[in-house]
């Protein structure tokens, strides 16, 4: 690999990088939060129902409340008159009464009395005490992320504050295009919103000059979760990020046999914050980010660690093409026929080639790509 | 269907309620942000390169720019002296230069030349000018849903703010439960986040008494893009969201054969705001919400309509049964050999029923269910 000849480190594979990683990113603690704010979050442990819901037998539906066998031989030739108990959806059925007659299934006769005309069974069209959860019943599992449905089950049951996972609060340095480069910053627009995605909180983004005293300094004094470095990855004179990180902290690796993504590295701050080095190539930053920092994010915060996209099996239409020895991340467009071609690789086109992909395939080091018919697992975006 | 018989309206099928929703609920209007608040919008126009992108020949690393020419017949015997040009990566060739050579391919001579030992051809490691898009280049389409990459890409293009749709502004009123029912509020926390989860704006939540007067006044005040009245839709004598809407707008239906969620009304408030009437009772305000009202909020804003579920082709292990002449939405739970298994349903466990599963079914009004070994459309929810 062209370049890597002078990282500080011996190169590791993706493998190896993705062990690192996961090594240093355990799940935080975890915080309280009001159930209206909970949504999306990672329920840190198990909520139980302390009283069965719904706490009485209830009627199921709007109506009147009977003893079931005071119904019985009721027809339309022999009507049966009981005392008039009107109960609505929800409401407890009145002591004795344990049967609910719909609304529109029986004549009134007068306010006081209602006459029916055909025998109900006990427990029809009503909610039995319990019958959502018991008491005691597991509501909702340790490490759920929370949707709108768990919020609801646990509003009725009058939970209005859970425990979940910490949100990882992450630090941006970007140490910023060379003097020369006339590119703009994408990657800090990018890796933010990337980082929100991932349930992450945005402690602080920070552009430095590139030169070693300023990232000296940012580097002393991080603090958070974990902290990005973008840019400054490679072996030239004007590189510091991964010499920075081994002089005051711990560097663990600085290039990886990913594609994009090379000059990646990772350690830790001096004050023990582990620290993801992204290089500054937008499309180097952008898979550095997706294979190893958002990943440690997703882990730090409990959520699933894997790449947060939909994948299945497709067959390849046209040659997909990768170097032996590397990892490659190659896009794809979807082909006619539930198929996959290769779109031209990130090396030429950069970002775009994650923008007018449908998806991507990871081919491994040892594989050199994929012929025409493969079957191969594909990772859609699926964000249209 | 039991209690149905004393609604408003004719009852309407599940496809009738979609196709009125539908035709209530255009795309709205757009508005201009920050490209750093654009993450998860929908683009309203499509965006293009303003200039190539790099704007210039550029190094793709960190090296010595060269004119390819130079270096023929180059070789460990025969090493060609040249000047030294060093570019890092992303800067502009400096002119008359056509290839960069990697730092560590060279030897360096002092500080104003280097030593090439092997050829290289016009265009290595140099990033052409407009390789990633030319000058007026599709860079992300209408309708796109912004991801973190469509952001990085269009940070590259120096763009800094982009016109997308409207988020829809939803106002929620919750006709509370019956003095009867000792049951908490859930709809009203579980439909906010539902409601966040598709893109809407909360504009506002109101708890109302259970009495006609205060939703007349509430009804008679609506504003926004969408109302969700919560409750008071069935037939009793205590129900009178659709009496109300009739009165004072339009109610188009009222009552859908549809499980959970038969009593769902749409209609429009009399300052012509569309207004969906969703069940008091949890699963039915889950459902209702997911099958219409959510499907307005997703076509408001320009999202896909259609449930935010990741759906497959599954294979029923023990048979799923649904009444014939009603659309169900059956709960399911994964079973052994990528199987999926009834659970019960919601008219039973409630909310347990979305909470407990791992997605669900929907079985159309013509079937009475599914027989083991029956290939079925499945909805994963997936958000664990």
């Amino acid at each position: 690999m062209v370049g890597l000849r002078r990282l500080m480190r011996p190169v590791v594979s993706f493998e190896e990088a993705v062990a690192c990683v996961d090594a240093a990113s355990p799940r935080l603690g975890t915080e309280r939060v009001r159930l209206r704010e909970a949504m999306g979050r990672v329920l840190a442990e198990e909520v139980r129902a302390a009283t069965p819901i719904p706490p009485d037998h209830c009627a199921a539906l709007d109506g009147f409340a009977v003893r079931a066998d005071d119904t019985l031989g009721a027809s339309a030739y022999n009507p049966v008159e009981l005392p008039l108990l009107a109960v609505t959806a929800g409401a407890a059925l009145p002591p004795g009464a344990d049967a609910v007659i719909p609304l529109d299934a029986v004549d009134l006769n007068g306010l006081s009395h209602v006459q029916v005309v055909e025998p109900v069974a006990p427990g029809d069209n009503v909610e039995r005490q319990g019958a959502v959860a018991a008491a005691g019943a597991l509501l909702v599992a340790t490490s759920a992320r929370l949707s709108f449905r768990h919020i609801g089950m646990l509003a009725a049951a009058e939970i209005d504050a859970v425990q979940v996972v910490r949100r990882p609060r992450v630090q941006i340095l970007l140490t910023g295009p060379t003097a020369a480069a006339r590119t703009p910053d994408s990657n800090g627009p990018m890796i933010r919103a990337a980082v929100e995605r991932d349930g992450g909180v945005i402690a602080d983004v920070t552009s430095l000059p590139r030169a070693r005293p300023s990232l000296d300094a940012a580097l002393a004094a991080t603090s958070g979760d974990l902290v990005l470095v973008i840019g400054g990855t490679g072996p030239g004179p004007d590189d510091h990020a991964a010499a920075t990180l081994d002089k005051l902290g711990e560097l663990v690796f600085h290039g990886v046999t990913v594609r994009p993504g090379e000059t990646a590295g990772f350690g830790r701050t001096g004050s023990g914050v582990p620290a993801m080095l992204l290089p500054g190539t937008p499309a180097a930053a952008l898979w550095s980010y997706e294979l190893f920092a958002g990943r440690a994010i997703r882990r730090l915060g409990g959520r699933n660690p894997g790449l947060p996209y939909r994948s299945r099996e497709m067959t390849v239409a046209r040659k997909i093409v990768s170097a032996i020895g590397i990892t490659e991340i190659c896009p794809v467009l979807f082909a006619p026929g539930d198929t996959i071609e290769p779109l031209p690789v990130f090396a030429e086109i950069g970002l775009r080639a994650a923008t007018e992909g449908t998806g991507f395939v990871i081919v491994p080091a040892a594989s050199e790509g994929y012929p025409p018919g493969a079957v191969v697992t594909a990772y859609l975006y699926d964000d249209v």
